[in-house]
């Protein structure tokens, strides 16, 4: 278990690089820094609110043991008396429609059994989707994943495809990323190689949403944007709440929802039967929320 | 599989006078009349928007039958290759913060093993409490239960209190009410019975919800109430999506996801850590989300 302190410790250096960095793009708002700890663990929950482009935005720090459970012993596939994990968490949500929810996670799950992994990604869910912004957020990614393997990128792109889905909807939640999870030190990968790699990710992130902070963050809208904003956070909300394995592994594991449901919008609607009009942002953007688009060679 | 159809006629009657009761009480806007037909089976999807009192109403019927998956199997404890399934489900979202929200399901479930059941409730969810409402509720639902067995009120409300509850706040969702589920007509009560007792409730459905519409539906507001009926939406989207049978037995089976998604309200709000003001109709109601309120006896 020495290990798994010494990456809570270099995570929660990390978690207030990021704070730093995104309160510094946002110029505005401040992240209040909020510990806590329950019988499982503890945690500290760092919030913005109200910022001059992030309206919510959550940077969450989690250090937690428990007894591992007959759930969680299904959910993961795993014989296990107690386990440990730790891990960093962030969703930032914008005021400006045409800037982009942004999810990244890394992770580290060890099991009284001698099993332990890594787990994570970031993904991009643009309310309206701008191309070149896709491209730009993959490339970004693909140069992070190639400084450790080059089998990263591909596999892991292909891995968030699949996972940020909406099966009801038949929908990928915005343009992907890249996602991983069950990477065993042991078996797949040096453990130094993907503590180093989930470190790099976690280092990235806020750097990269600065980006789009600079470049989308004061761009004028209107009521329409603001109107389908609502809708695809309706979306966002569908999927943390029914799919996402960790609002799930937060709830099973008694964690703190203050800290869980901080990934859900300040405001999300929902109308029946939406149809877009003709030839506007709303069809294009719908067109784009389909698997497999290869956005590192897009024919644009 | 004759049951069957002779419940699916009863229920599309019902339907049709459930809204007919609604739009009358409403005043301003009609029920759009909506039939789908997939694979798995058909149904009607109705829908009211943007009336004088109901934001957003629904009152869907279905009759779906197919292949009993794994994962039905595993949902409901039983083993059989083939499942036919109808029902009514409404669920009103009222404009009005001093509305309650209403929520009405009766169903029955065949199986081609020869098991089968009816299962349902209602169940009411003020965004503030009104506490001589949800007395009268609770008095007008022992009513309807009291005609066909004398256990059915209190062994139904005690079942609504457990059903109607989010774990993750220890709140129940509203008031409660009557909620029941595999109620076999072999083994439990006469088929007759049963199926007259799921009728009886669909039908006092519209009358009482109408009762409230005439004492609650222009009673005037202000911001403060407005902000706080999101922020309760936002609970009623969480336990729909997280929690409620419906939702998850409609994605399992490939229902309409429109129809299934009718259940969430128009807008919805998350606050990070909200607490009451000392005092206010926020910290009442919230007190009241608990378990085992006896309305029927309450000491006011």
């Amino acid at each position: 278990m020495n290990k798994i302190v010494k990456i809570a410790e270099a995570y929660t250096e990390l978690q207030s690089m990021i704070c730093r960095i995104l309160e510094k793009a946002d110029g505005k708002a401040n992240f209040s820094v909020n510990p806590w700890q329950k019988d499982i663990g503890n945690g500290i929950t760092c919030v913005l609110q109200d910022g001059a482009i992030i309206e919510k935005g959550a940077v969450n720090f989690s250090f937690v043991k428990g007894k591992f459970s007959a759930q969680m012993e299904k959910l993961l596939g795993e014989k296990a008396v107690e386990f440990a994990a730790t891990g960093i968490s962030s969703i930032l949500h914008p005021i400006n429609p045409w800037m982009p929810i942004i999810h990244m996670n890394v992770r580290y799950f060890a099991l009284n059994n001698g099993s332990s992994w890594f787990g994570g990604g970031i993904d991009l869910t643009p309310h309206i989707i701008l191309p070149e912004d896709a491209v730009l957020f993959h490339r970004l990614l693909k140069e992070v994943c190639d400084r450790f393997d080059a089998d990263f990128y591909p596999e892991f792109k292909n891995w968030a495809d699949d996972y940020y889905f909406l099966p009801h909807r038949n929908e990928t939640r915005g343009v992907g990323g890249i996602f991983f999870d069950r990477l065993k030190p042991a078996e797949n990968q040096g453990f130094d190689k993907l503590f180093g790699f989930t470190c790099a990710l976690a280092n990235a992130y806020p750097k990269i949403y600065s980006g789009f902070m600079e470049k989308n963050g004061q761009k004028s809208y209107y009521e329409r944007e603001k109107k389908w904003q609502n809708l695809r956070r309706g979306r966002y909300v569908e999927f943390n709440l029914i799919h996402d394995r960790g609002t799930k592994f937060g709830f099973e594991s008694d964690g703190n929802t203050e800290s869980i449901l901080l990934s859900l919008p300040t405001n999300a609607s929902w109308e029946y039967n939406y149809i877009p009009e003709p030839g506007g942002f709303e069809e294009a953007t719908l067109k784009q929320l389909k698997k497999g688009i290869d956005w590192l060679n897009l024919n644009q």
